[in-house]
């Protein structure tokens, strides 16, 4: 379920760049301690203080709010700019994140890693969080291909467990009918496919017009 | 794609609260931490010197590495302890964490609450957010039937937006042929049902031969 709708933003480019170089090293950051949360094994003393520092740059940041989230920050010369997306954003430690590229036929790659804390069977990536990425993907190619919207049904079949560690994923378009496009992905690990996506999505009211 | 397998396990009961009251506090902070990750807007000065914190925090946690990932901790008195899990995992920042109650039927319910981490759409929790809760509850329904395994094929049908804030989600066997076992779940926001879910889990072949 993915908007990619087109909005307008007169932020610099320079100026994105800057906010980037800001909170990226913190998310970064705060990647290597979510998996040290699941991984670390400090005595408890050890635990204690780390808490304690975690304290003092948690006030920090709770200092001054943002009023609106980032999922309504804008674009900037007509790119998205989805930095508190849990799956590609770079301001979101949620997210491996995922590198997503994608042509303007729909055809989507992307790489990543997924470490302990994504984990569900033991050793193998949660079926849910495969889900998660898979149903991201799908909503960057059907934007890619001009035909975006919210996932309407999102299929996902398991054919193997997919192991923690460096892995890939793809999404392509495999039709289009009316206002529905269906958009499929695999998820892929070193022994291969490990799961198969298929998501229907249904354009959005107003881009039916400006397309009709 | 779930496993709920009984293992061995001793470690007693007062270890194992022992261990809560040291890592939780730990997680939690980190949840915030994701959160104002996203939602802080402290100037770059600030956002340098809580970087500077949490790398003190996370220097000390870096000191002693897990051999195993915790996904493969053991069991206490017969009881699953999924500590890493990034849905209900007590020391994983992933999860919100999401509370879950269930009944030996297979009945399961849970409350929740997905902050500005878990968007996608402007103001609505990211649609595979969404597939990742009720995939495990879908497992948490079959493991408490008796009937546990790895998802085969998830559908989600997504009917509305799931805000983001305060949630519930309810999960049920619908019914059970041979090896399979097809579970159902909703996701339910303020306004009603979110989102549908079904899953259809096999039974690994160890418990086949336990009932057969």
């Amino acid at each position: 379920m993915n908007w990619h709708l087109p909005e307008a933003d007169d932020t610099p480019a320079a100026v994105v760049a800057r906010e980037a170089a800001v909170w990226r090293p913190l998310a970064e950051a705060a990647r290597e301690l979510v998996d040290l949360c699941v991984m670390s094994e400090v005595d408890e003393d050890e635990v204690r203080a780390a808490h304690t520092d975690l304290e003092a740059a948690v006030a920090r940041l709770r200092k001054v709010r943002r009023a609106r989230t980032l999922g309504q920050e804008h674009l900037t010369a007509g790119r998205r700019r989805p930095w508190g997306n849990p799956v590609i954003g770079l301001r979101n430690p949620l997210a491996p994140p995922v590198e997503v590229t994608s042509e303007p036929g729909g055809r989507v790659e992307a790489a990543f890693r997924c470490g302990a804390a994504y984990e569900g069977p033991p050793g193998l990536v949660h079926g849910g969080i495969v889900s998660l990425i898979l149903d991201q993907l799908l909503g960057h190619s059907v934007g890619a291909a001009g035909r975006p919207g919210m996932t309407g049904t999102l299929t996902i079949v398991y054919r193997q467990g997919t192991p923690l560690g460096d892995l890939r994923a793809e999404a392509w378009i495999d039709r289009e009918d009316g206002v529905k496009t269906w958009a499929r992905a695999h998820m892929i690990g070193p022994d291969g496919v490990t799961a198969e996506a298929e998501g229907v999505f249904i354009l959005p009211r107003h881009i039916r017009e400006q397309i009709s």
